[in-house]
């Protein structure tokens, strides 16, 4: 019998103003940063100051993540959460029709700083040498920000790409970091989703491990995002916006 | 710029007599089996035959999977469907509370064939042969089911690794293939809708490529399904009921 360490997942609700918005299984560390994130990248709010009060309440089926929007943003809530489209863990969960699904992505800014293809190989690296939860298990994915000149600047683990994901979006938001300074890494492959939340941070590059999808690239092209994907080692292909990396043809 | 091939990923909604109950992004082949394996594992039906009538119609948005229920079955679905807890692409979307997400599953029953070690890495072998979608775009997963002395007998690709699944399962319901009689091969780490899919299947053992959860490991043993994982080459790992697999200490 194996024993080797496995790492726990955990069912979380995302529960604002008494409402709950959508369970996922989920990785049980940086939960504020998730909360955050998660609320970010689905456009729930637009700042972290919009939530003013967050509670992590384990019970015995889960943890719950109570959000409590801040002021105005409250009362708004009713409002807002009819306008989301596409929705947590899977990007997808809770759409009731095929009309909800193509959800615009606003298109991300200039990166005010040149990104090399060096770096490309220096954000995969230091991803995955931050991966202590991966190292330890092998069944969590990671998503990082790297900023060149700077180094990653920030990662999050979870079993869930998507969540680690948002974990990050919420780290980097509740740091002050703008992810127009910089490139999101991520170890696994590239579904629409994780371009529509790479656009909600505002990053205008999104580098991944493994391979996109026909949609991810169109959205990515959509979004102005450079997408980087089936990066290892020093290799790597360039599937969209090539212009940002330079020395790259 | 890269012109490697990358895979389609486009919005399928499954409807059951006009209502929608869930909507995923997913690779469009093979949706018949989709729409087929996912209200099995799922338990909307437990029998293909309780689907009176399935068409899969495209349309600008993404691609519809309509079904009709037979009979009687129409006439309980609404019944059926409150009985749902965790139902859609990445095991828990729609779920609207803690509650709903511990579905229990029943114990598969012992498998009726001895399986040997050396199947486990035939079994992957096989799998990885036939993933003909991942060799043209590194972007894919795959399920397969594997017979001991009949090799892999069913096997079919996706981008979600939980639609690949119900594809397979969906592909044995209409070929009549008895989920007791093999196992259930996956390229992906094993979360625990990936064990609650493979107890609906009935399949008595699960073997993955990747690493599996603590709560995928509890489901398995609670489900007496035998979890084999991290099985690379002829290397593997045991997490539960090692007691079915012949010559494993």
């Amino acid at each position: 019998m194996c024993r080797r360490t496995v790492p726990e997942e955990v069912a979380v609700a995302l529960v604002y103003d008494g409402t709950t918005e959508a369970v996922m299984m989920a990785t049980p560390s940086d939960l504020e940063d998730f909360g955050v994130g998660f609320s970010l990248t689905e456009g729930i709010v637009t700042a972290p100051a919009e939530i003013g009060e967050l509670s992590v309440v384990p019970g015995p089926a889960g943890i719950e993540l109570r959000m409590w929007l801040a002021g105005d943003c409250g009362a708004g809530y009713a409002c807002r959460r009819r306008r989301l489209a596409g929705p947590t863990g899977c990007g997808l969960c809770g759409i009731e029709s095929l009309d909800e699904v193509a959800r615009p992505v606003r298109p991300v800014a200039a990166i005010g700083v040149p990104f090399a293809a060096a770096d490309v190989a220096a954000a995969v690296a230091a991803l995955e040498a931050s991966q202590h939860l991966k190292q330890a298990t092998h069944a969590t994915h990671a998503a990082g920000f790297f900023r060149p000149g700077h180094g990653l600047v920030a990662a999050r683990e979870d079993v869930g790409r998507h969540n680690a994901l948002d974990k990050l979006a919420g780290a980097l938001a509740r740091d002050g970091v703008a992810g127009s300074l910089g490139a999101v890494v991520i170890t696994s492959r590239v579904s629409v989703e994780m371009v529509q939340k790479t656009a909600a941070i505002g990053a205008p590059v999104l580098i991944a491990v493994s391979a996109p999808t026909a949609l991810a690239v169109r959205t990515a092209e959509s979004a102005g995002i450079t997408l980087v994907a089936m990066a290892r080692g020093t290799s790597f292909d360039v599937y969209s916006r090539p212009d940002r990396l330079v020395a790259v043809d």
